[in-house]
């Protein structure tokens, strides 16, 4: 936890926050801090600055807090995300708020297993747990927005021309010829498949929609390493 | 499972193999495939190219293997990554076959925490078995070279020097003014640090060793999202 998020409720005056729970346990086990520490602090979805421990025992902290900076700037990224496993699509909420994603989506694909669609990891409250983990990482505030699409067809024909309209729009497709373009200016929307890729039929819907299939290289990256490796060429 | 790694024991005869176990598993109940069909194929550090099934049961498999062409090259890139808690070291040793590392060095760091060495992960057929995961999903034969090196300074005084001879000496650090290069040509030795970064004492202990301290922006990476991102950039 590199910022400690502040939430509407711990604001208990003007310059005042009172924080308990996991956050007050982390800060006391792992930051080790006391009062008259100073701590990296932010408003959910707000700014960012310090707060000077002023009182904290085992059950909750107060802390005096200044918040005079903007959080990091969003990356112009909407990211496509054919649903994962479970457990990889926990890691992969926390890794694009980590990077800086403005925009989520996990889509169905044919080669996503249905029983991925009953985990209760796409619930909101885990949903937005996982992202926060990511903005205290990386120290930022902002949540990006997660979209959550059952159906490819009616999502890519109906809702992605205007979601993705006046970006640079490319599918990860690892057979693709094209190689993923590096450092590119303005926004990106960036579709990912699922392990085994996207079938012939939904890069062709891609393809209609104006998305260019784009490769990394000979070598096939899993999702995790996918995704950082795409925005890191990206941007 | 992309492509199915032989062993030397799995040569039964010229261009016949005989596979049992986690492989065949992996091929009955993702593959699907049976008598006739054709897999991915290669032999541990060695050439690629497809094996033909003759004869399927539970137990056993045996194939016709044509290897015709060589692996994808390796990137001409060491990384020295500060030991990670187990569950990210398993992780990151995958990561760093499917991302086609040539080497990968395991080191201390102040703010590594001791407990982790204990862990079996570590160990020799630990290591290999998440190496070899990466390799299946890169479609990938070679291993990776993996040192461990329990002392941090007699490692960077004494053989580091050698070891990042004419190579690119970077090292990962998020207070860094320098940005981390794009596209360099040329090897590159790249050193990771922890959870909590390297401590300054250290950075100067690689910046005699001539290693740059270079940042990805403002966000601070998780080691997870921090490796893709940093190998993205500069191959």
């Amino acid at each position: 936890m590199n910022l400690l998020l502040l939430l509407p409720e711990d604001i208990i005056g003007p310059s005042r926050a009172r924080i308990a729970g996991r956050r007050l346990q982390h800060v006391i086990s792992v930051h080790q801090a006391g009062p008259g520490d100073i701590l990296s602090v932010g408003m959910v979805n707000g700014r960012m600055g310090t707060g000077r421990i002023t009182d904290l025992d085992g059950a909750v902290m107060e802390m005096d807090v200044v918040l005079d900076r903007d959080p990091p700037e969003k990356l112009p990224l909407t990211v496509i995300l054919a649903l994962p496993r479970p457990k990889v699509l926990r890691r992969m909420l926390s890794s694009l708020a980590v990077l800086g994603a403005r925009r989520i989506v996990l889509v169905n694909s044919a080669r996503v297993e249905k029983s991925y669609w009953q985990t209760p990891f796409l619930g909101e409250d885990a949903v937005r747990r996982q992202l926060l983990l990511g903005l205290e990482q990386a120290r930022d505030t902002a949540f990006p927005e997660v979209l959550i699409r059952k159906l490819f067809r009616p999502f890519v024909e109906d809702e992605l021309p205007d979601l993705s309209r006046d970006t640079i729009r490319l599918a990860a497709h690892p057979p693709a010829t094209a190689a993923c373009p590096r450092a590119v200016r303005g926004p990106v929307t960036l579709a990912v498949g699922p392990e085994g890729g996207f079938i012939p039929f939904e890069i062709e819907l891609l393809r209609v929609c104006g998305f260019e299939p784009v490769s990394l290289g000979a070598r096939i990256l899993n999702v995790e390493t996918a995704v950082p490796s795409l925005i890191a060429r990206l941007f």
